[in-house]
């Protein structure tokens, strides 16, 4: 039996990791195989240059990041499992984890199973991903590659709106393509939008594919009251439709909310089941960086180290 | 005016910073000169070795990560003042920001002042720093300079309790000194505490001084009931005597716990004055590490760029 399990390899999961082994807890990290689509090391994997990650001035990749803390992770002693953790079963501890390969058991749980972009899907999109095609507007918005460019952002929503506000201070106009008339943005985040002239709104409209030779440099939209296609010339495309927890593995052993996130106490990383600990992304639709991240990492494994002292088994 | 004024350098101060720059506000950071009795960069520069912030698998200094992360504060371009702030105006906005050389307005505030830990001040305190003496266990406890060596714990309450414990995993013998003959702690940690073989708690005693050549090699006891003094041969001394928040300059404008803590809305940064937010260890007293307060940094950015957004001046 392992005093502490992780199931996720972001910058949540390997901060955990390495705050436990380095407290003399036998921790063990379940990175998982494209768990969620994803490589290990969450969606950081998918970003290409990150600024905001204190500590690295010069800026990295998020791959070239990942790899750095997972080596971390490594050498305080964390036995790391390249499997995707497909069932658990929290009914009693020790709480038991199962891969396709293999079952263990352990005393204390972190999840830390992160979030995923929602992507449209449409048929050139992995060509462009991270060559103009972002999912993080505040993560990625200030890059060279955007500043004083057009740029659009797919969605409707108050986070859709947020990332066009935000993008206007470094692009040259900002589309936003909403597939309705309306929005369903907040009144007053409406108004701050629809009054800044930088940003224009596309309305009843839809993306079919997106377009370029090595970058990305159009997006072909359609209009659907009047089913006229036509290119709208980009150097970025931001998408602001939402994230997916990857919390179906809990098969609602774990309380959530109603979009999936796994409830924590505020202030906190204490889930419904004592001794379960969520930490990163599937648990955080508000924050969502690399750095807030590896915060409550921190706090899980201290939480999870406290407990476990508290309730040996 | 500027849009954000950010008072403190430690990894909350830098992380805001770093990110209220990047999402283009107008950002000033003021480090402070010895503020709260540290250099700028706050608490870390009074510590080693860090292995556990999550990029630097091979470890680096305090002084060396508060280094390259003001770095990137600068590179994002950051404005950075060494002066204290002395005094604070939150009565409206803007915010007025005084310090012995200068007064400035902001529309949005951001203290990110930290907690000092407090020490005995014996007398040669000061040359066994960090060689030897610590006022954090979860951050130092593992390193070599301990593993099974005689170490000693000043203070009586849970936290000292919770240190002994954590150490008991790496030295060969722990012994907790405590000025009374009972502990503050919970009856339930005092049981774990009396119940570990490691642990001798060494009562009605206090600390007179320490002392050894180049590292600490003992501390200088004495049992306040019999008058007599005694050498006690270890090799790590931490504090456990509490921490003090550096808020005396808010003057009692923002609401404060008893300890002097700045109050958050649970996770969250949100003050009790809409437009001032709070991050790292002078809202926190209870994960207290680098990456939690960088994480808090972070989220305070993104509330204060939002506030900003639907609060203009």
């Amino acid at each position: 039996m392992k005093d502490i399990i992780i199931v996720g390899s972001g910058p949540a999961g390997h901060t955990a990791a390495i705050y436990s082994a380095r407290a003399g807890l036998n921790t063990t990290l379940f990175e998982g195989w494209m768990a969620g689509g994803v490589a290990p090391g969450g969606q950081l994997t998918t970003t290409n240059e990150i600024e905001n990650f204190p500590g690295f001035p010069e800026g990295m990749t998020g791959p070239e990041l990942m790899v750095i803390i997972r080596k971390q992770s490594v050498k305080q002693g964390v036995e790391i499992f390249t499997e995707t953790v497909e069932s658990i079963d929290l009914s009693s501890r020790p709480f038991k984890i199962k891969t396709s390969s293999r079952e263990m058991e352990t005393a204390v749980l972190i999840v830390a199973t992160g979030a995923i972009a929602r992507r449209m899907g449409v048929p050139n999109e992995e060509k462009f991903w991270q060559k103009g095609i972002s999912a993080c507007a505040v993560c990625d918005g200030a890059l060279p590659l955007f500043r004083n460019q057009p740029l659009v952002v797919i969605g409707g929503g108050d986070t859709a709106m947020e990332e066009a506000m935000h993008l206007s201070k470094f692009g040259s106009k900002i589309y936003v393509v909403h597939r309705r008339d309306e929005l369903r943005a907040s009144k007053a985040m409406q108004k701050r939008v629809l009054a800044n002239d930088k940003i224009e709104i596309l309305w009843n409209t839809v993306m079919l594919d997106v377009g370029g030779s090595d970058v990305l440099e159009y997006v072909l939209l359609k209009n659907i009251k009047t089913d006229k296609e036509f290119k709208q010339e980009v150097k970025g495309l931001f998408y602001a439709i939402g994230h997916t927890p990857n919390t179906a593995f809990l098969d609602g052993q774990l309380d959530l909310d109603d979009a999936g996130y796994i409830l924590t106490n505020p202030g906190t990383t204490v889930t419904s089941i004592p001794g379960v600990y969520a930490a990163g992304d599937v648990q955080d639709k508000v924050y969502r960086q690399a750095i807030t991240s590896a915060g409550t990492g921190c706090m899980a494994s201290l939480e999870a180290a406290k407990y476990l002292e508290e309730n040996p088994l």
